[in-house]
């Protein structure tokens, strides 16, 4: 899967954004006066809570299937498929449906209602699988064994590539950026976002930032190699891994500035604070960012002005009601 | 208080403008592909949820006040006051602070503890009314007798221009609207955008939207005079008024296209909808507008861009709380 040396760089994004013109939103870049002031640096956010699907991942799922559909009149016939409960699932079910590509979600047999509806609303076929008893790994060598194609949620150049468009479109708008931080899962948004970052500002400092309770990358970045955790216990789902993707951590170890980490009320603070204050809707591992700065958690000498790219507004509504009773 | 047969021009509203700049927010103007999928015409949301305070109010509340000041130089001693216990109150307290004049609000003893907490972080002064007891209009003579200038909440031709600069932003933006509707509470703001909106396209149809519970515009444009209801007990706690505004149904009564009456259902309907599926908190009030246009309530033959002013984002957060419980 490794291309070349570099795995992805600038020109891929570049031609990331020329796929997903007109297809993709130009997300807001959204400031608070009253949040800069309280991270007394100026705070822009990229919010990808209004992205397609509500969430980053579009622009990824989108980037690699139109660009397999390019390189393969067969795909058509064979379709994809992805095995996810989260958003990776809705990105890609959504970009099938508007390449006119049959696809197949796999979604875990306890995946909230929520989710499975609105996979299910953009077209795609479900199947469900057991946490427990079945391996994600041995499901997915069985699916390309059939010779359909599994599009990975982050252990993919042309994934990376996609992500790294959202920050491409923030460094446009604020070319002056001194610091770029992103949620960090499997690693596919801060990888393709220090990548488009760094070739409008080759100084930019580039840090993830993670639970405490999910500090896969805090310890394989110390250990110098990829580390696993036990299946994490955090309330922000949508970086609830236990391992940090391979070719992201390829890309990072060596280039970012550092990860990172968030407790799980440092989280909630933070996301009441953006719902309330800012009249936004974000997903709990978004807040993970905001968190870093309002709690003085990143380095901030030389740093006037901060990006943040928020990942998505995909909230369990039960967490928002539990947020406010 | 009329100042002239027009009551309030463009040129006030540009006035304003001027006023405002580098003081409130450029608000964003947002879509959604599925929102004006649903409408069936393009739907452009000027979101005044993101202006200082989390409403429109600030814009009149700014203008008025700085208009004031720098005619009268004692202002500065003698102070201002507001009777409001919504976003009006936050709006003159905020602008009070940055214009650096001595402000005080008298707010209803049962007003909400979070709108008291709000009006106060802006330095104001706070004194309670008794809705029960105590009568608003006597309470106002008096102030004004005391020689403090009081701050109406739309029934003054400079609040008026004020609001107004919302729909100019937006008319700036989208010029080609031919549709624009807000929430109809004193009338101030639809007085001001359909001033600033004329003057952008003179055909542009302009429409007041307002609970059926709050029909008080609607009965009111009906017999061609004002007329009053019992308080209403409406969720859209922002428009929930007895009578319209002097000036704004002086102002709107022959020119504008007409008042939609929604349902509380309707308005709880289109509050979920904004809040799940674009990720932005809105207030009751807001919801208006956008159930309006969902509920096909307004004339569209002819309409191919229609513009609402989502007025603002403070929403009551047991409110939140019970739509996902």
């Amino acid at each position: 899967m490794v291309e070349d040396k570099t795995i992805v760089d600038f020109d891929d994004i570049v031609a990331a954004v020329n796929r997903l013109k007109g297809v993709a939103n130009k997300t807001p870049v959204m400031t608070s006066r009253n949040l800069s002031e309280l991270c007394g640096v100026q705070v822009y956010l990229k919010c990808e809570n209004f992205q397609r699907v509500g969430a980053f991942k579009f622009r990824g799922a989108y980037n690699c299937i139109a660009k397999r559909l390019s390189n393969n009149p067969e795909l058509q016939q064979k379709g994809i498929v992805a095995i996810s409960s989260g958003n990776h699932s809705q990105g890609v079910a959504l970009a099938a449906k508007l390449l006119g590509v049959p696809v197949t979600i796999y979604l875990p047999k306890d995946a909230p209602p929520s989710k499975i509806e609105a996979t299910a609303g953009y077209g795609a076929n479900l199947e469900f699988f057991d946490r427990e008893k079945d391996d994600r790994d041995e499901l997915a060598a069985r699916l390309i064994e059939q010779g359909v194609t599994l599009i990975h949620g982050y252990d993919d150049p042309d994934i990376i590539a996609g992500q790294g468009t959202a920050a491409l479109e923030l460094m446009h708008e604020i070319p002056d950026l001194d610091l770029i931080m992103t949620p960090l899962g499997g690693g596919g948004l801060l990888s393709g976002s220090m990548i488009a970052a760094r070739a409008y500002n080759p100084k930019i400092k580039v840090y993830g930032v993670e639970p405490e309770l999910a500090n896969d990358w805090d310890l394989s970045i110390k250990a110098g190699k990829r580390m696993s955790i036990p299946a994490p216990q955090t309330i922000a789902d949508g970086v609830s891994l236990c391992t940090p993707g391979k070719l992201p951590f390829e890309i990072l170890k060596d280039q970012m500035d550092g990860v990172i980490l968030i407790s799980e009320a440092e989280i909630l603070e933070a996301l009441s604070y953006v719902i309330e204050r800012m009249k936004i809707i974000i997903e709990p591992s978004s807040a993970l960012v905001v968190a870093a700065l309002m709690k003085g958690k990143v380095p901030l000498a030389g740093i006037s002005k901060a990006g943040l790219i928020i990942s998505g507004g995909n909230i369990d509504p039960k967490l928002l009601s539990e947020l406010y009773s």
